[in-house]
């Protein structure tokens, strides 16, 4: 064939990355022969080192190398917020607004029966166990406006509220910078329905 | 941060790939983290691997893990063409086309004095010894149609003819498929003064 065994190999094993075709593997393979072999080591050696070593906070299930993630053993967070959503991107979002000072639980996914994907599998039951035990006085539920975000909120606020905790959502309507006439029906008529009186 | 230490570690490491900026990586870094840890792990080995094994083929010059690339010790290709082209991706793209048999040196760039790139950089006196000590008829330049690629076969047109090695390039014209009402009049000039008499 036109490569190597081995250059064929690396290519293969790029395409593990998401996103990446054959093309941009290929682009990525000699790329990295040619000009970024000593990156290219270092991220070999990382990647396996973060595999490796990574696992899950007990607390909030978010990535991390220690048994509680730098957030969950931050005294300075609020531990009486607690922010469900359902990836760890979620939270880089969430942070870089820099309005919540509050904790986090990851889903690590939403509910999908059709890909075997129920409460289990979302960690629900370390979430009300976390209820039981802290002192959270609100729940803040942030999973994605998609129908299985949607479905998983629901399905929490039931299984939340009657622990006697606040549960929110956040929330929907027109997002900033849109115009009204290029926003959908649905997007607006949230807005609409949750409008808020204005004041001073 | 938003990270551990060793998320930030390997979303800066992904970012040594091309074309990957901090939000491809911080995705690609969850994902292998969430479901891709088995071909992450192969890919760290893989990468590691080829990094430490990869070098160039003594003939050519093209990346290869042994001497000799396999297109230079394959005995059925064509030794009396030699195709010269800028990159490995060329060899690629060229023998995709299966319509080349021959052999190919590979410059590894242009000539760039600019960046310090010189015939001396391009492996020339490689390519020299290559045309002297071998039974080579025909040399095809297939640099790309830039303003650097155009000057490099241009240079090398005036090396290789007084060694007595016929020396071609690649056709500029018309690309199949293209309208001649959208194609630059640059293109469309070369066309005409490259016109082929029309046989059966």
């Amino acid at each position: 064939m036109f490569y190597t065994a081995l250059i064929e190999e690396l290519i293969n094993a790029l395409r593990c990355l998401p996103g990446i075709g054959p093309k941009s593997a290929q682009r990525m393979a000699f790329y990295l022969l040619e000009q970024g072999k000593t990156n290219g080591l270092v991220l070999a050696r990382t990647l396996e080192e973060a595999l490796t070593t990574i696992g899950r906070c007990k607390r909030c299930r978010t990535f991390s190398e220690f048994d509680l993630c730098p957030m969950c053993s931050n005294p300075k967070r609020d531990s009486s917020l607690l922010c469900v959503v359902e990836t760890p991107a979620d939270i880089v979002a969430i942070e870089q607004t820099n309005c919540y000072q509050g904790l986090y639980f990851v889903l690590m996914g939403h509910l999908s029966p059709i890909d075997g994907i129920g409460p289990n599998e979302l960690g629900l039951t370390d979430l009300m166990a976390l209820l039981t035990n802290s002192n959270i006085r609100e729940t803040i539920l942030a999973t994605n406006p998609t129908v299985e975000g949607e479905a998983t909120a629901h399905y929490l606020a039931n299984i939340i509220r009657p622990k006697n905790v606040k549960c929110t959502r956040i929330a929907y309507g027109i997002p900033m910078g849109g115009e009204l006439d290029y926003i959908d029906s649905n997007t607006l008529a949230r807005a609409l329905k949750g409008r808020l009186e204005v004041t001073e």
